[in-house]
């Protein structure tokens, strides 16, 4: 049913969005699929059709070692993120697979208390529908500069 | 059946959204019934009664207008827009007409990538469900001072 | 049915923010039970387990106290808020009540048109099903700092 559909997906992402704002990184791979993608671009690039990722992932192993990585690298002011997302379309592929595409704004708190948009954009997605994992996520930031840390996933 | 008319107006609103921040201009009258009024007002005049619109259009073919101008009057510097909504109350007006209410929040990248909230306010709208477009769309923003060139609709 | 339930409680938590951002506070007891417990709190305290909320009002009676006590310290220059709220999760805690998490954001506008990021982070709810109210609404706010004032509830 379509309702049901478009509920699982809103939660799906609200689940993943929960998980990174409290910071449980070791989360973050298990909603992908064994083999999902995950890629983080710019808008401008994406226009432009030019392959040129900000960041790429492919499969659980490497997502894994993205959150290792991050953890390793921890040395920066402990900061906090809030994740809000908005205008969920969602539509059926085939029997197995959903996409969806929604947009996000991700709000940055220093630890002095300062607050600032630090990322929005467009989420696109392939969800299988079977075990409610992404396939691919895709994350085009409207925003060609980014902090290179790029702190934590989007 | 209620839940569905909801999901519809979500949607509604989600495409409207997607439309704008993706910069697909040419679509935004085609959200609006032939009729259709759109209208950009503060909440300060709203509460005071003043029938002062910042911008005020009716119907298709003034909306056309306002979409050629914009994009003649396009030497801006490139910014992108996110819109974000949230919030949405419906209510059924009548067998052919539902009203909503919803909170929105734009924010404005620009080319440096310099990010600020744009705009903020609520929606508040007439669709009519036959074919899901707005009768009348009243955006009444939170600030009363605006940047007068307005790039974008609301 | 669980698709009408999370509608309802998307509804409730709108019907919340819109009366907030109107400004009509003395509605804001009326969306607690009358023992409904409301707490503004730290996600670092909540972290540490340490029981310092900001703000602790109990019963619909307290509630009213700290909205009459707002209207009168309104001398504050006239500003406006609005609430977005984001990746609701529901569940049944029993056959009474469901608990709900959820990620809110408060845009500040002043009156010169200054907008800001005011307060971020999630609200932890439980709400009564059978009267739709709070029972108790705690505040976890990503930052430490905090506007002493606080103007209007969260």
């Amino acid at each position: 049913m379509e309702l049901e559909l478009q509920l699982a997906v809103e939660q799906l992402h609200a689940r993943y969005a929960h998980a990174l704002d409290a910071g449980r990184l070791e989360e973050w791979p298990e909603f992908f699929t064994e083999e999902g993608r995950y890629r983080i671009a710019t808008a401008e690039n994406e226009e432009r059709g030019l392959p040129l990722p900000v960041l790429y992932a492919e499969g659980r192993a490497m997502l894994r070692d993205r959150v290792a990585s991050l953890r390793h690298a921890n040395i920066y002011e402990p900061q906090r993120y809030r994740h809000l997302a908005s205008s969920f379309l969602v539509q059926r592929v085939d029997d197995r697979v959903v996409s969806s595409t929604s947009s996000f704004v991700v709000i940055r708190v220093m630890q002095d208390g300062a607050t600032m948009v630090f990322a929005s954009g467009r989420y696109l997605d392939r969800i299988v529908v079977a075990d409610m994992k992404y396939e691919e996520r895709v994350v085009v930031c409207d925003s060609r500069r980014f902090d290179t840390l790029l702190a934590i996933p989007l």
